[in-house]
């Protein structure tokens, strides 16, 4: 196989990368970026080598403890469970919550064969316990395996003085009324606010 | 940054690839794919590094000639003229023809600054009189410029006795004819074979 035929053939572990779209890809760096296909090529190769999980948290970072966690002007009472660094991401930029996080990594989910432990629940406890943490809000999504955990948690912590959350389920910002669908509506309607 | 953000950053470089895909593409490596997380940066740092172009027909390739050219068992005297390697990979594909290639890398687009000599015109007259090439095949884009191309090579070889062709226009095959364009109808119309 030749060099090309390699690049294209490695390019296709990405997800949403065909064939076609490797192909476009090689040829692109050849032609147009070598200096940021070679930038590429390092930090794929130092990330691959050098991130790890963060030991609190569990979120990816190359350190030990990663910069969230060793943030000290967080609140320290609040913590937010989520599914995936993604999940992590987007609630930051929201800048609605200044508490600490707990990544998942996954749910519980037989099918896939991921149960409590393989998610770092026994470690999420332990660190609600360890930390004294007064609320813990469950961001996790609305599907059949997000609700399963979500529960699983909350029976993992029914017998300690916390208080759960979960997000609310309603109309999303900007969403139009005739595009959503009946479980939306439904729940908007169940949980309507007093104006 | 951190090394997670310094690779979603530096995926940027791949064509078609936004903000969310490349973050998508980090947790995907990270959490599924070192292994191959680690062989993509191999490939991409050989490639990067050691292909060139083929000194006889421009395609990309690792040795000074590229293994089409280094075949000695196809037609040495018909040439077919493509813009792209891509072109080139298609028309392999379709095993229809058996000659040599020559590979633009581009075609001539004065808006782009892309003039004759970019796209190695001097050169492909220069191959064509040495290796007394009797028949050139311009498979070239339907655009403007591919057109332009097309005619500017046609005037570069008028004065020698070469046939010159370039691909047939009309309905491609499997097209349904009521999705098709005017123009795709009219050359179809207009170049129609006796049955």
């Amino acid at each position: 196989m030749t060099i090309v035929e390699q690049l294209t053939q490695a390019l296709r572990c990405l997800p949403g990368v065909g064939p076609k779209s490797a192909q476009r890809m090689v040829y692109h760096l050849l032609q147009h970026q070598r200096e940021r296909g070679l930038t590429l090529a390092n930090c794929l190769e130092s990330a691959m080598k050098n991130v790890i999980h963060c030991s609190r948290c569990r979120n990816f970072t190359e350190h030990p403890l990663c910069h969230l966690c060793q943030n000290t002007s967080r609140d320290k009472q609040s913590l937010c469970v989520v599914e995936t660094p993604a999940d992590l991401i987007a609630i930051e930029s929201s800048q609605a919550f200044k508490g600490f996080y707990f990544v998942l990594m996954g749910k519980i989910s037989p099918l896939d064969g991921l149960g409590p432990d393989d998610i770092g629940l026994p470690k999420l406890k332990q660190r609600i316990i360890e930390e004294n943490i007064q609320e813990v809000i469950l961001a996790l999504s609305p599907t059949v395996e997000g609700q399963t955990t979500m529960i699983y948690i909350q029976q993992l912590l029914k017998d300690r003085n916390i208080s759960i959350s979960q997000l609310a389920h309603g109309i999303p910002s900007g969403g139009e009324l005739e595009f959503l669908d009946g479980h939306t509506i439904t729940a908007a309607l169940k949980n309507r606010l007093k104006c």
